[in-house]
Parts: structure tokens; sequence; C-alpha cells
């Protein structure tokens, strides 16, 4: 730590999500119970491999942005808890969908479970979730609620296909890196964070304000991982340093080093991530790649704008605790990259 | 054809699904082009690969039910349009999912999506389609609906589970095999005849007796595959004979052959289905076994007993044309094992 450091942090403490994680943590309590009765089943396979994934220690960041959207606007009643829990099932069943798709070996510092319980059963336990989550939203009665969660489940699953479309692929755009992370990440965000006006009947633009704050919450999320994946500690990522690289997945760091770099670096690119001739020392080459353009430091000053507008759309609520606290996880979310 | 055969014919012409196709004709119309519509997708492999299993002439028997139950109870309203699509998303979606768990190469005669596309895109359009499925259902606005199908779809998933875990075990028993054929099969079939019922508001026994008589006709049209995967023809299955065999799917025929078998055709079964030791005579054996202990007219049998039952449960119906077609439809589903 240099002296400048200290200094900053006297006026500006490193941001923690405590306050969040302080504030919903009877929610929370109640979730996580439901979050286990839910996830039984009668099918020994199901509960075992569900609780893998549901006990290595997520953040719940999701369900917990409902209950945090909800006492924003002021609920006092009970109906988020099931919307919150139907929204952490449907992204662990995305979760054990993308570890089959991505061949990923590691999931949250575990073994993923597609290693040890195999791909066929991450299939249909995902789509057991999928299945429970939607049951738990109908259970609700809230038509309007099951519109959000239906729509963002097709949209992350229109993300996650237009992603493989482009993996492989160095040359796509920034734009449309923006669209697959806007569909398979910050739309489960929106939605988690929409839901909240709705339990409360809130008029159109709180509803607008709190989609505005969901998505780029969610995608100073998404950028984030992506910037960490190339220069984090295994410990904060709950993956592998170079996982992204190693499985061919294109992200901001690589796109913005991509577009600027010499034909020869180019050709780096396209052999490693287009073919996926990956070599021993190829992820210190793409990491001295992605510093040599500073092209960590971009994602991470999109991230830092992207922060400023979800700020800027929390704006709309009375400045409370529970808005305090939300400013508070935008800042843990980016801080995580630095 | 032997002179018997001539005989019987001429009492009793083969049943086939033809009254029930003329019938719901102008219904199945608008649901295929509803299908069509709600396949699409900006990103352009999911209409893709989506079509290819859409177009390749699947009978469409779970939609039509649903048009089939609600003109027998008497609606005359379009509702049963999208929730009919609704339960045909959930089958295809069901489909793509299955045959990455199976590893399948062929499906409705044609190659399968996985194949043409690989298994990470069919897991993902199988999310997508899952979505669109829920999509649909929650535009209808009926609480009732979203019960059913919400439910059905975790079923459906509990019961591919269950038929994971029971994967290379030819000692389960034939409780424990109808337990995963009621969740993976009935289930859909159960949804797609209930909903006649509310779509029109009948009362608690009629949507009972529907729900009898989708369950049955569900057990009828599995056990009928099972049958014809020893001894059918691969155009009435879209399947190759033997898939079952080659996959080590544990079906009815398998069940009743090994509980009958000698130690060493118990021996027999265990090398191929449950080691996947499987060499090329072994199909043959496989065949010779199910006809030394006549499994497959006893699934036969069964399915007729289970036929029996749904033409029961539809007794609770006036008599008219829509149960007459039904009727039909149950003997068609038969005769195709014959």
């Amino acid at each position: 730590m240099t002296a400048l450091d200290t200094v900053n942090n006297q006026y500006k403490p490193t941001p923690t999500l405590e306050t969040l994680l302080d504030k919903t943590a009877e929610d929370m309590g109640r979730i996580n119970e439901l979050i286990l009765a839910e996830a039984h089943s009668s099918v020994d396979m199901i509960p075992k491999l569900a609780k893998h994934l549901i006990d290595s220690g997520g953040k719940r960041i999701r369900p917990m942005l409902t209950c945090a959207t909800s006492r924003l606007c002021g609920y006092e009643g009970l109906d988020h808890i099931p919307l919150a829990t139907s929204i952490e099932f449907l992204h662990t069943a995305t979760l054990l969908h993308d570890d089959v798709v991505d061949e990923s070996d590691m999931r949250r510092g575990k073994q993923a479970a597609r290693i040890l319980w195999g791909n066929q059963a991450s299939v249909l336990v995902g789509d057991y979730l999928l299945g429970q989550s939607f049951k738990i939203m109908v259970s609700v009665g809230s038509l309007e609620a099951l519109k959000i969660l239906s729509n963002a489940s097709a949209i992350i699953a229109e993300g996650e296909v237009m992603q493989l479309a482009a993996t492989n692929n160095p040359t796509i755009s920034e734009a449309e890196y923006m669209a697959v992370i806007n569909s398979k990440t910050a739309a489960l965000f929106v939605a988690a964070a929409e839901l909240g006006a709705v339990v409360n009947n809130r008029p159109d633009d709180e509803r607008q304000a709190l989609k505005d704050f969901g998505e780029n919450l969610g995608i100073v999320f998404q950028l984030v991982d992506d910037a960490l994946d190339y220069h984090g500690e295994a410990s904060k990522l709950g993956k592998d340093v170079g996982d992204d690289f190693r499985d061919g997945k294109i992200t901001l760091p690589v796109i913005l080093a991509y577009q600027q770099g010499t034909k020869e670096e180019q050709d780096f690119w396209k052999r490693t991530l287009g073919e996926g001739q990956i070599e021993d020392q190829d992820l210190d080459t793409a990491i001295k790649l992605t510093e040599k353009y500073k092209t960590i430091e971009e994602t991470m000053n999109r991230a830092r704008n992207y922060g400023e507008k979800a700020k800027i759309a929390l704006q709309k609520f009375p400045n409370n605790a529970w808005s305090e606290a939300l400013q508070d996880a935008i800042e843990f979310c980016i801080e995580r990259g630095n």
C-alpha cells in the first residue's frame, strides 16, 4: 500500500457489502430456508447436486437486490421472498448449464457440479431448478412478476446463444459484446431490481428507474468479472485466472486489445482464442497484451461509468439507509476489480 | 398379411389419427403459426435450430390433445391455442436436452440437432424454448394454467433425472420404471389434457377425468415406444431400432426379460446395458431374449390395459364426435406397436 493509498483510504473507506448484508439479513434468512426447501426432491441426485451449488457460498446478490429494492420502495409484506428465491433458482440453473457449455472445471472455488455428477445430470438438474423457479413464481400469483421473470429467462438464454455464436471470434465489436452481456447477465439484474417496484405497485417511472439501476449494475458486475479473469486473484473470483482465455471466451479486455493490436498480435488472438491452439506461455502473452494496451483499465473505466449511471438511477428514490446501502453495493462491485 | 388379418380388418379397420387430425386441423394451423412466430429470435442460430426440430414432422399429439379436450368440454374461445403452443415448446425443449443427455444421433428420422449444431447450442436453445414456453403461457393470464404447466415442467425434469439415475441398471423394478415414465412422459400428457377443462372452467371431477385420460394415454405412448425400439420399423419410430439398447436405456421389455432371465442372461444384460460393453451381435441377442420371454407382448398387453383406462376416463364426457376421435387416438397409439 502506498502513502497515497493510505491518505485516500482515510477519506474513502473501502466499500463493502456489509450494510446491504446487514439490512437484508432477515429477508435473506427466509430466502435461504425457501431455497433449501424448494431444492428438495425425492429423487436423490437433485438435492445433492443443487446443494453443492447452493452451499458453495455465492453472494446471492440477485435475490438481495430484490429484497433491497422492495424495501427501498417501502414494502412491508413478504411476497418478495418467493420472487427473490425464484430469481436465485433461475440463476443457479443458468450456472449449471453454463458450466456444461463452457466445459468449466471450477465454480465458486469448488469443483463444478458437472465434474462431480456429469454433464447429463447438470443439464437435467438445471431443468428441474428452472421448473421449480417457475413454480415458485407462479405461487405468488402476480402476473406482472411472471411477465418479468419469464421474459428474463428467454432473454438470458438468447444472450447465452449469442455468446456461444461469438465464441472463438475475437473480431466482434464492442457493441456486439455489450449486447451479449446485456442479455446474458444484466437481464436478470434488471428483473431482480424491477420486482421491487412491482411488489409495491409503484408507478412506471420508478419501475423504469429500478430497471436502469439493475441493468447498469449488471453490466458493472460482468465487466469487473471480465477484468478479474486477466488480473484477479483466484480467491476473489471463485474460479481460476485465465479461465475465460482457456475457454476461448471473448471478453472486453480481449476485444479492446485485438482492435488496437498489430497484425502479429491479432494473429496471436486468432490462433489462441480463435482456433483454440493454446500453449503454455500464451496466457502470459495474453495478459501482457492487455497490459500493453491498458485494456483492463479501459474495462474498469467503462465499469465505473456504468456504476455512475446506476447511482443516478437511484436518485429517483429518497436518500435513506436503503439507497445508501445500494450505492455502497455498486462501489463494492467496482472495487472487486481493483 | 395373413387370411386372418384380412378377416379381422374387415370388421375392425386399422385405427388412424385421421378423425382427430381433421377435427383439430383449424386449431393446429393456428398453433403452427404461433410456433413459428415464437421460435423467432434475432439471434440467428435459435430459429435455425428450433425450426430443424419443428419442421421435422412430429405429430404434435400433445398440443392436439389440448385442442381436443378443450373442444370436448365445449370451449369456443381461443385461449387454448397459446396454451397448446406452450406445451409443444416445453416438449421441444425437452427433446433437445434429451438428445444431449442420451447422446442420440437421430431424432424423428433426421440427424439430431446436437449433431448438426453441437451439444452446447442444443442445451442453450432448449433453455430459450423453455423461456418462450413460459412467456407464452403467462400471456394467457390464467394462473390455473400456469400452475399446471410450471408443475409439469418440474415433474418432467425430475423424471429425466430418475431415468438418468436408473441408466445402466437392469435390476430396477417395474414399479420404479413406471414412476419414471409417469414423470418424464405422462406428466405432459396430463397437463395437455387437463388444460381443456381449465379453459372451460369445468368442475373438479371432469378435470380429474381428463387428467386420468392424459396420464393413461401418456403411459400407452411410452410403452409402445419402448416396444417399438426392439421390434419396430425405423420409419415408424423416427429413430433406429436398438437406440434404447445402445444408449443403455432400461425399458420395460428389458426389465421383464431380466426378471425372468437365467443367471447367464442376467449377466448378458449387466454386461451390455449395465457396463456398456456392447458388441456386434448383442442387439440380436437382446431381441431374442425379449422374444424368448415374450416381453414385447407383455409390454403391449400393459399398454392395452392403460389404453382401456384412458377410454374409461373419457366416459365422463358426452359420447360425441370429439370423444370418438379421442378414442380412435388411443387405439392408434396402441396400434403403432403392433
